[in-house]
């Protein structure tokens, strides 16, 4: 008889949900141990593991477990395999030192399995200071932020998003230069601190972290991060540096307030939007006056006129806006209006929600030559 | 007062199908005439065309019609444009020789518009001898034999798929040396004539024919052949040269039959892939036995064997393929069941219905060097 190392059985389902969560941790780098998710088979529990170093993630599933051990798998292809299966039990079998017999009904997946011994040791947080807040809260306030993070690396502290965390809130800001999200949420924290997070970090996070009013926590220490939630762990380094005092940058007064229905801007710089782009660098142009916002964009194919019914309150204004900033915000925002809040044609134009600083967007007008 | 050329008032969605029906007939060749549908307001009724000359749409819509007269706009502008107007009346307006505006409630776009003179005149069919059947029917058979068609220029015919036409059915067929499909449906016909017809042509009628049993007719004339659905006119130039003798590749005898679950074929197939694409051109073997398929594949990276139960008659048999090409097959048949037929392992291998010659895919066998 065969001697197995390591033995399970388990739902695909389950597996499938295990294997998603830890998979985008795993590296892309073919044929090294960092391409392998960890397989730790406990007594009573299996424990699965993926890292690139900068940011590793781990997570337990239930089993029907005969006999303990480890085995390392490559992610990618055991993603693939294990999606494919009908939905019944699964069987893991280490045979021998290389090769891991996975089997579902009258399929037999035999994988070359990498040595487990190499995988790295996971990183440990001291000093557990923390914050919580429920996973839906966190959820929302990183789709609503991640957008305006820098995408290339000038700078690499704005590729991350800044955590700015007080004794009861939470504040994540983005900024690329262009744009600004500023989203605060009521927490509840042991600490107050600031920290930079990998925007890729916060992509995995928004995507593990489930609809739910379950609470995830927040660890801070050192030049790590830790996101708890549920029986999963989401290990981050942190950028360094210093992030803009994003404070200052927010306006203290409001010349134009524009009060907007939402959807309805949105479909009117769409349509701009069209025409903006070709070959005039997506530029919309915006007349606000008491009742009316008219905005109008041209090219040589053509040119669009909107008129929006809008409540004013101050001076009339024009200003221009790259049409893709502005749409970004009216996509991530809830809210059926909003309030689009200015001082110059050539200062910055923040949209928020009225009587709330839930969030605040500021946009960069684009300058135009004078005409 | 302004002069107006051409006005009509219509609803969004109608002038938004009508321009999706013609649009993937302009060419992408941008300020050329050809990139521009032309919109002919008449009396009682607005046609749109689009043509890139080997190509060419025409359809009708209805519309409250203000003034007659013609305007040529570029297509894909114009669809990305009225696809983001709201569900309400969009009004068209020529505005001078050059441009036209197009309104929708608080919106006004104006287009350059190119000079409609100077737009191609529709082929015209003599001897107009047809077939008719369903058009459901046609958007069935052009689906199920459009995906083995050659996508690569070496042999042009073979990017065509060959219409052979009798005086009571259609036969579609299409093969690109590793696979053929070939499809047969009753038709009623004034002529027998066999043509080859270009696949790009077929995509864009499988997409404006509907679910329909009202019938297309399709008619060839000269090197013409043109599918009337509808209020839709489709107009294609055939391809030239010599199709292949198709009848000639089906083999006469069977020595191996094997009747199998579609679904359960194509699932072992598409894990059985995952394993063959990794650096093993996609290869996967069969072992025939009088109850089981075992389907086999490796890699470096591990191997696969999947068990599926069958009843098969005849000799047993190993036989080797292209994985996609057998996938290919399975995702297009809606059988539940479907019947293999094989003589040797290096013969091609024909896949059909029990009892039917409604489609018949004959898929060539790898070679596998001696083990």
């Amino acid at each position: 008889m065969e001697e197995y190392d390591m033995q399970f059985t388990c739902a695909k389902e389950d597996l499938l949900t295990a294997i998603g969560t830890v998979n985008r941790a795993a590296s892309k780098m073919q044929k090294t141990i960092l391409e392998c998710i960890l397989f730790s088979c406990a007594e009573d529990v299996i424990t699965l593991r993926a890292t690139d170093i900068a940011l590793s993630i781990k997570t337990e599933m239930n089993a029907q477990i005969e006999k303990t051990g480890d085995a390392a798998i490559p992610a990618k292809l055991l993603y693939e395999i294990i999606g494919r299966f009908p939905e019944s039990d699964v069987t893991f079998r280490s045979v021998g030192e290389n090769s891991v017999e996975i089997s579902c009904l009258n399929s037999k997946v035999v994988l070359q399995q990498m040595n487990a011994d190499e995988f790295p040791v996971f990183p440990e947080l001291e000093n557990k200071e923390q914050i919580k807040l429920p996973q839906c809260a966190l959820r929302t306030m990183i789709n609503q932020t991640l957008f305006a993070a820098a995408v290339n690396e000038d700078k690499p502290i704005l590729t991350g998003l800044l955590f700015d965390i007080e004794k009861d809130s939470l504040t994540i800001v983005a900024l690329d230069g262009y744009r600004m999200a500023v989203r605060k949420q009521p927490a509840i924290s042991d600490i107050s601190k600031k920290c930079v997070i990998p925007a890729r970090t916060l992509r995995e996070v928004s995507r593990i972290i489930s609809e739910t009013e379950e609470n995830v926590k927040i660890s801070i220490s050192g030049n790590m991060a830790l996101f708890e939630a549920g029986n999963t762990e989401i290990y981050t380094r942190l950028l360094e540096g210093e992030y803009i005092n994003y404070r200052n940058l927010l306006p203290a007064d409001c010349a134009t307030s524009v009060k907007v229905e939402t959807n309805m801007l949105k479909d009117s710089l769409e349509r701009a939007s069209i025409l903006a782009r070709e070959g005039n660098n997506n530029v919309v142009k915006f007349e606000i006056s008491e009742k009316n916002l008219e905005i109008t964009s041209n090219s040589e194919m053509g040119n669009i006129d909107e008129q929006i019914p809008v409540l004013t309150e101050g001076k009339d204004l024009k200003i221009a806006f790259n049409a893709k900033y502005v749409l970004d915000v009216l996509k991530n925002v809830e809210e059926s209006e909003v309030l689009m809040q200015y001082n110059t044609g050539v200062s910055p134009c923040v949209v928020k929600q009225e009587n709330s600083d839930a969030y605040e967007y500021l946009i960069l007008p684009v300058q135009l030559r004078e005409e």
